[in-house]
Order: structure tokens, then sequence, then C-alpha cells
């Protein structure tokens, strides 16, 4: 998918919202546990009840292979779906993968080409030969881990280096990497202060935002900061969506928590 | 395995070699394609050929993943057929992860406990609460991305934090996190002059050392400098030694590759 057709997307649905498929047995419904594939039963209905209220869907791949090939042929069933029913939708496997530069280039063709999804989230630590691998791809999106919503985040992103913190230097650096263009970052929510100078380096980039709601991380401010011209954001939710309700209704449940984040968002995009 | 295990599977067999099963449908032996699993048959002849001569096998998941389900289940079968043939040796899963807690605890969970590996590569972007929960698991190690041995490396693992590199700041970090005597570090051998530096860091922490060989590191200086009391390192070898040969007797030139390896480990064991 283009960045173009993700836009126009955006526009039409006036939503920014990504839905993320944290999905865990645990959590889910009991009465699912008797499908053949409850992690899928449970994808597929959350996916039907929410696909008009968001734009985007993210199964972060570790609730995945947790249950080894079980799990694995769960997702890869999740998006062989996505892309047959609603093609019209971005799909992030959120990953957080990396390495040097062959193996870079198996993880790429993984996610990109078996699976088919649109994008995929990576962690600089290795620098440009383990992210340049990915941007190679036409039309596929690499998400770059910039600053986490995570308490974590101050033990190494926001350390001072050469004067400016490390996310900022990560940020500068991708942006001198072969085919930058192909680059979104995550930027967690709950320092939406700090999307204004990360609007400074990089002002045409889509940000990936976890961290609005559980995390404690407020929509509003994101936008006020963290939007530009072609809207440029995508909000995440996972939990907040996908476990509103853990009963036979939990899909409607979990369309009425997009509803609310959707119509949140169509208000901040017709103000702006 | 706890570490003194491996420690005395070091001194029995006068070797500290680990061979990375970075297995590429493209470079093993035609005649193997006709096999039902190629790359099970691959690994384990492999490991037939060469287990008396190193103390650990390091698959690297990305070569898996890139196979899709079929992939995963060739892993499943190699990690499988390690700990029931030659439970004496250590495995580490190279999957270079790390998310935020609960998250992390999943791959904790898929790599330790379902698949049964002996440790883990983890990422350190993220932080403190990204990489704990892999702590906690007893007899189980966490192999922490200090300095790695590819180009990127210099993009941000080298930069200055506070007047010290970026990795330093890891290391000295990562010290102080929760069960950390459960670490242990990649270290890349082409930078073999800086493990003196590391060693005052983390004396008793062992080491993975991959770029041995093919990307131009010494092992002789790199026992110079990162050897410790308990010899404390692990050095890594992987297309060195399982594509010798892409004939019939692969195995075979694998095994000779890891024999010159480990007579040389033996002569810097006995030497120091």
């Amino acid at each position: 998918m283009t960045t173009q057709q993700l836009v126009d997307q955006i526009h039409k649905k006036q939503s920014f919202l990504c839905i993320g498929l944290d999905t865990d047995l645990e959590k889910i419904p009991a009465h699912l546990l008797q499908e053949e594939d409850p992690i899928f039963a449970f994808n597929k209905a959350i996916i039907d009840a929410t696909h008009h209220l968001c734009v985007a869907y993210k199964p972060n791949t570790a609730f995945y292979e947790a249950y080894g090939l079980k799990g694995w042929k769960s997702l890869e069933k999740t998006i062989e779906y996505l892309n047959s029913s609603y093609p019209e939708l971005f799909t992030i496997a959120d990953a957080k993968r990396g390495d040097i530069g062959n193996t870079s280039t198996r993880y790429a063709k993984a996610f990109f080409e078996e699976l088919n999804f649109d994008s995929l989230t990576i962690a600089p630590y290795m620098g440009r030969d383990s992210v340049e691998p990915f941007l190679e791809f036409k039309d596929k999106h690499t998400i770059l881990l910039a600053l986490t919503s995570n308490a974590g985040a101050f033990d190494f992103q926001t350390q001072s280096v050469d004067g400016q913190e490390l996310y900022k230097k990560v940020l500068e650096t991708s942006k001198t990497y072969k085919n930058s263009e192909n680059l979104m970052y995550v930027v967690g929510a709950t320092k939406a202060e700090f999307l204004k100078e990360i609007r400074q380096i990089i002002p045409e980039r889509f940000l990936l935002v976890p961290g609005v709601g559980a995390q404690g991380g407020s929509l509003e401010e994101v936008c006020r900061y963290g939007m530009n011209e072609k809207v440029g954001l995508l909000i995440n939710s996972s939990r907040g969506i996908i476990y509103a309700s853990d009963t036979r209704d939990f899909a409607e449940s979990a369309a009425q928590e997009a509803q609310k984040l959707k119509n949140q968002m169509e208000l901040l995009l017709k103000n702006r």
C-alpha cells in the first residue's frame, strides 16, 4: 500500500485508528475456546465488527509466537483474512525485528512477501545495515522504534548523545538511510509534548502512536503536537478495544470502544 | 542449564565454540532438497558431525521464519533433536527480541518454555522493563546485544552518552536490572580491542562473540582481552563451518572446520 492510499483511507473513514490484535487465550471469551482456532475466531469477529472504524490492524507477533506452530497458523490466517476481505486496511506486523544485513533481508521477505504485511516494526540499535534491507521493498513501510511508551524508554532512548536525546539521533540518522521515504516511526503517546520537536526533525513521516488510553496518553495532545498536513498519525489501541468485554457480545463491545475513539478523531480532523 | 554446567562442558571438551545454524535452502547441498524437511535434515547432519567439537548451537530464527510455518516446524524439530540427543549442549535462540513487559513475558515463554532453549538474544533499546521479564526464568540466559559486529554498530552503539559509549551505558545499566546474573552479552569480534574495557564493566559475565573468521575478527585477540577466570566466552561461527562444502560430504567438511577452531581454542585454554 502506498502512503497516499493510507491517507485517502483516513480521509474517507475520518479515522486514523489502528487496532492492536494482541490476542491472548487467557483473555478472550471462554466460549471461543471450543473453536478449532480460537485466536483466529476472535480476530475475525473483532475485524468484522470494527473494520469500518479503523484504518489499520497491528498484530503483535509475540502473542502468536507464544503458542508455537499453532500461533503462527493463527497469524497467517489473520493476515490472509485481512488481505482478502478488507484489502483497503493497512496492516502492521508488530515484530520489532532487526539483525545484520542478510538476516534482515530474511525478515523482510518473511513479513512483506510471505505474509504480505504492509509494514513491520523494527528496532534501531544495530544501525543502518540492519534497517536498509527493509527499505528496499516498494510500497512497504518500515516503522522504526524511536520513543516507546514504556518506563524503560528512559534507560537509553532519552539519554543525551552529543547534546541530543538518543531517539532524536535515531530520527536524524535514519533520515540519511537509503529509501528513507519508506520509514515511519513509533512514538509513544505518554510523551505527547515531545512530538513538537519530533515533528521538526521528521515533518512528513507517519507516526505510529501507542499508549493512548490504557497507558495514559491524551489523544487531543497527540494531535495538537503530532498531526501534519497529511494527518501523519496512526493511533493504536489494543486492550482498551479488543478486551472491552469477555462475554458473547465482545465484538459489539469492541466496536463501541472503537466508535468512541473514531468519533473523537473525526472531530479532531474537522477542527484542525 | 546453569552457567557452571556450561563452564564444565567447556573444560571437558576444551572448546568454547558455538555453531550458528543459519540454515538457508539456497545454500545447502542440492541433494537434501529431496528430503521431507531439508532444513532439519541439514541441521541434524551438521549437529551429528560437530557436537563433540562445540559447546553451543545458535539457530538464527530469521532463517526459519522466512519459510513461514514450515520454517517454524524445522526450528522446533531442531531444538527438540538437540534437547533429546545432546542435552549437554547449550542452545541459543538468536531472535533479537524485546518488547514491553507483558509482551516480553510472551517471548520468554515461547523460547524458554515452549521451545526449551537455554538462552535468547535480546535488543536493549526499550530498556529495563523490556529485559527484566526474561531474567526471571531460572537457569535460562538472556543475551543482550551490546556491541554488534556489523557496520551499523557505529550509528548508535558507539555514540557517546555522557562521555561514555552507548554500548557501555547498556552494560552499566543492565547490571542494575533484577536477576542480572542471568545476563550474557553479544560483543562483536571485529572490535576485539574494546573487550578490555568491556571486561572492566562486566568481569564475570559470558560474552557471545560473533564475527570471528568471515567478518575478520581474530580469535587470539578476542581471548587475550575477553577471557576471564571461567573462560567466559562463546565464539560463534556460522557460515564458515556449516557451508564449508555444498557436496555430499558437507557434514564432514563442517566438522573439519569446527575441528580447526576447536584446536586453536584448546591451545588458547592451555596457554592462558
